[in-house]
């Protein structure tokens, strides 16, 4: 395998298409409090149990009438029936009406067996426990019927739809507290490197602080998935092999991050021969950056390796694992919000790898936006940071012109900023 | 108090900008770790306690040498140097490089100290303990310098700056593992009504479920603030105030649903009275829904009294509450989306109410969008749950024609559905 298959290119859009189709969509459920249920995915038909409402209720302030002892009623000729107590909101009226009574009721409370409409309180008055009626009712008249809003067994939510607090309100409505979504994929989060030190710790000569494990575990959430940590390990093979065997076992994704590359501490083609034979294996992809990424399915579980530098790692998260993660947890794929723009000077690029290049915006005295693309040979995340957002530059192309017409993906976090492109933001 | 204010109805921008007058941003912070910090407000300016790197670094493989030893190096007339070890990235170089002496290097390892610059693999050639060099090389080639992305003491994020995955990368980079932010405003939520029942409990006759303090709860989250559940209180005065008193010892804004008309359980007005003097008070607003709205300032809290009926109360929240929490919460204001659309039939209004009328959205042959209100009398969740947005009718006007332009304002959780406008969905 290693002589075959590492560092054979493979062009983007197959490396895309090949993790999908590995990306299989979760098919357990876990029941959560309907309080934490948001944006997760149903995972079945919601019927309701009950008619909504399952009372025939009120839907004025007034009096709960016999409507055929109203008609004739006029303004000048009122018909006086007999008050014989009230119902109020949230109880069970204990009466049932008889010719020539009538009950006083509020909105939304029950009405009492035998009357069949209600009488707006404006239009009547009251007075030595008479009730004056000015104006006729008919059958139905100012009641909402049981099941009006629902009926029970009626399909309310389906299948994989993403839950909304309106969605939460109809939940409740029909008396859940708990209800059952697709699980989310567990993601295992795995960097390696000798010269990683956790933030927060004293930083010896020669190492840098580990950015990765912090970056991924927060766009894992925003991908939808339960992010693990297996924190960091050195570039040893034998703990990188237990760690990944391990994560493998315990989760549905383990993304590693580090140790792609053929240089003496890249140790994840090694691992991966270790563990099996991959049913999937990409090893460098025709993209900038990320061109040594490896993609892999292995024991029934994703095992992807992502470049260590944390920009690049960024890029290939967002170009390739987002997409993964969404369709394993069943959420609608993300879609960049395009802000059409211009070139503001040639862009050079790669031939035969597709490049994301992170571009700033800005504006014009013609109107217009012009992408800016950030300083080459600064691909630090302080500088990526600043970036709002990538242009696609295709394999096939070298030099793009400038004043070309350009679509900028804009990166999530900017989306709110691309509202006011202009504003001030460090 | 009682006559001369309550149901003095206030137009509705005048109460919108009254209760952002008074919702004061939070002023204090707390200390989170830094995986948990993902769009919390920066609570200061972050200076970087380190250069980064704060080492000088390989940017390539190959030796790290002394330029001069490289002058006249060329592809037939290579320099010899002498191998005097490996620096490994991560560790600190034992050896101090002299005249004629080279040290092998990986990308990303520290430069010894006698070395300025490196030359690439590449351009080398290794045998019998001696390293043949092809081209000569500059003092700094292929070196990142101390500071490079980063110098100690330079601010790289500044207060009240909503921090994104790029940020935590940056944040780490830096080596801080906690990070100090506002405090998110803490929100009290309480549901009363003697007819409401908690979901997953029995429902007995003329009771319907709590809906609210579901709905409430996640659209706070939403908008940045912290839902703390009071619960469900029945319509009685004493137990109500009791609750908003504590409420408001314990939180930032207090949010009561239910109470606010004139009907005989509506105790909000009352139980304001008996907790002290508003420094500001509005009951009414010309809006719809919302006209019964209570909007207070109490004790240097707010208190803000929603309509029982859980659609309305969506519809204020959206409107009002989430503006007013976001601001407390130094959250940029939340943009509604707007499609551009026109008008499916005649709308029809009140006047002296801005009325937010909850539309579907549809396409027909012509190309354009146009928006379908919903049917009337039918304000359930269930039927809310289903349009995409609202189309605002100002005060002045009392009927929108067929066909006229309108902004339809996408609900927060639509916005994935605009993207693909007839996309099926219960």
């Amino acid at each position: 395998m290693k002589d075959s298959v590492f560092l054979k290119i493979t062009k983007f859009d197959d490396a895309f298409s090949q993790l999908q189709k590995f990306s299989y969509p979760m098919e357990e459920s876990e029941k959560v409090p309907l309080k934490e249920s948001l944006n997760r995915i149903l995972f079945r038909d919601v019927k309701s149990p009950i008619d909504v409402p399952d009372f025939p209720g009120s839907s004025r302030d007034g009096y709960a009438v016999i409507s055929a002892d109203t008609f004739g009623a006029e303004e000048d000729k009122p018909v006086l029936l007999h008050s014989v107590g009230e119902v109020c909101i949230g109880t069970k009226p204990s009466v049932v009406l008889q010719r020539g009574q009538c009950v006083k009721i509020s909105t939304g409370a029950m009405v009492p067996k035998g009357a069949d409409s209600i009488i707006m309180v404006e239009y009547t008055e009251e007075g030595n426990g008479r009730i004056k009626v000015y104006r006729p009712v008919s059958p139905g008249d100012n009641i909402t019927k049981v099941g009006t809003d629902l009926k029970a067994g009626e399909v309310v939510l389906r299948k994989a739809k993403k839950l909304t607090v309106f969605d939460s309100g109809v939940l409740a409505s029909i008396g859940l507290s708990k209800i059952d979504v697709f699980r989310k994929p567990k993601v295992a989060i795995i960097s390696t490197g000798n010269e990683l030190v956790t933030p927060g710790q004293r930083l010896d000569a020669g190492k840098i602080y580990d950015v990765n494990s912090v970056t991924i575990h927060q766009a894992v959430l925003e991908s939808g998935g339960a992010p693990i940590e297996f924190g960091m390990l050195p570039d040893e093979y034998s703990l990188i092999l237990e760690a990944v065997e391990s994560a493998l076992s315990s989760s549905d994704i383990v993304l590693v991050s580090g140790g792609t590359s053929k240089g003496p501490g890249d140790l994840m083609p090694e691992v991966i021969q270790g563990i099996g034979t991959p049913s999937f294996f990409v090893h460098g992809i025709a993209m900038k950056p990320g061109k040594p990424t490896i993609l892999s399915s292995i024991r029934g579980k994703l095992l992807l390796t992502l470049p260590g530098y944390p920009t690049s790692a960024l890029i290939v998260y967002y170009t390739l694992v987002d997409p993964c993660i969404r369709k394993m947890a069943r959420q609608p794929p993300y879609r960049f919000q395009i802000v059409k723009a211009y070139t503001s000077t040639r862009f050079y690029s790669e031939i035969g790898r597709k490049e994301f290049k992170p571009c700033r915006i800005s504006s014009r005295d013609d109107g217009r936006f012009y992408v800016i693309p950030m300083p080459t040979g600064s691909e630090a995340i302080t500088t990526l940071g600043k970036a709002d957002g990538f242009i696609i530059i295709e394999e096939n192309v070298e030099i793009v012109g400038e004043n070309q017409e350009v679509d900028l993906h804009v990166f999530p976090h900017k989306v709110e900023k691309m509202n006011d492109p202009m504003g001030e933001e460090l």
